[in-house]
């Protein structure tokens, strides 16, 4: 991983810029000495304010009790160039190895949480467990975005969206249609 | 709307080829005499089955009670090439304008659940209710696809992302990382 990005403050409300096109997403997580980091793709924003997003983490994943027990993690945006480090740490248990060495991840403390930020993703998005009415019937966790860090170039990263079966789609061009909206509040 | 699609029953536990990567939606109900679409794009696929997806629709919506009371509706997939149709519907509110009739709107009945399906979009998602567990506190609500219909060509779509303030992202190409692969069944 060589990304190199310089990252500011982003509002928390508007997270859904970056995660509602529905990108594959990098989820980190610490507790004690313990920390992982796996591949996500079942999530949706839930809410402007609070911040909220709903992930489901299956119970197999080995950071499913890390971010049971330390109530938090930080949900990472790669870039579509890191696939090959997205497909590896979806493959990895991190209970057999140190992913963080193995892909060579570097990662920074977090502003808000406890929990790793990865560098080379072109945004971060810290985040406190604000739900768990349906932890035990379906391993979906409700988080609140406490803190977000998004690169400031370029505006709109091109991402990879998981279709199963191994194939991804990769995003195309951003284009507004803000004059053919009535409401300028969605 | 022109498009005519030949299309074919689809897996229902194959529902995130087109629905991970993050596509705004159409979500077409009917109660008693009363039918509505609405523009959706928080949701989430939650388990592969039963087929489970997880949507966000705001008890604003006229959709909303329509939903809540017959239990049922249609998640059609619109194309790229909709997107003025997908915006319109999310201007306009159903207790004021007939949009099927505005957007001249083709439908059929559904195979399982008591709801229009979008003959114009390019593939169809019914469902039916399974959990209102987060109904009141999130306007949440749990789906089951229980019926899946999909056009046999193109095999991936050009699809619409939103990012909020009038912004989509387009899809582009689809690409197979198979062999990285470990586990065949993600």
């Amino acid at each position: 991983m060589k990304n190199v990005y310089r990252k500011t403050a982003f509002p928390v409300d508007q997270a859904r810029t970056y995660l509602e096109p529905g990108p594959i997403v990098l989820v980190s997580s610490q507790y004690g000495q313990k920390k992982n980091v796996m591949t996500m793709g079942w999530y949706t924003v839930m809410e402007f304010n609070p911040s909220l997003v709903g992930c489901m983490i299956t119970a197999a994943n080995d950071s499913f009790e890390l971010i049971r027990k330390s109530g938090c993690c930080v949900i990472n945006l790669p870039t579509y160039s890191m696939i090959e480090t997205i497909i590896g740490i979806g493959n990895d248990h991190g209970s057999s190895v140190d992913k963080f060495k193995k892909y060579q991840l570097k990662y920074s403390d977090a502003h808000t949480v406890a929990a790793p930020v990865l560098d080379d993703c072109y945004a971060n998005f810290e985040c406190r467990l604000y739900d768990k009415k349906l932890l035990n019937t379906y391993n979906f966790f409700i988080f609140e975005v406490t803190y977000a860090a998004v690169a400031k170039s370029p505006k709109y990263p091109q991402t990879a969206h998981y279709r199963g079966s191994g194939l991804f789609m990769v995003s195309g061009e951003t284009a507004s249609y803000k004059k053919l909206f009535k409401r300028k509040d969605l």
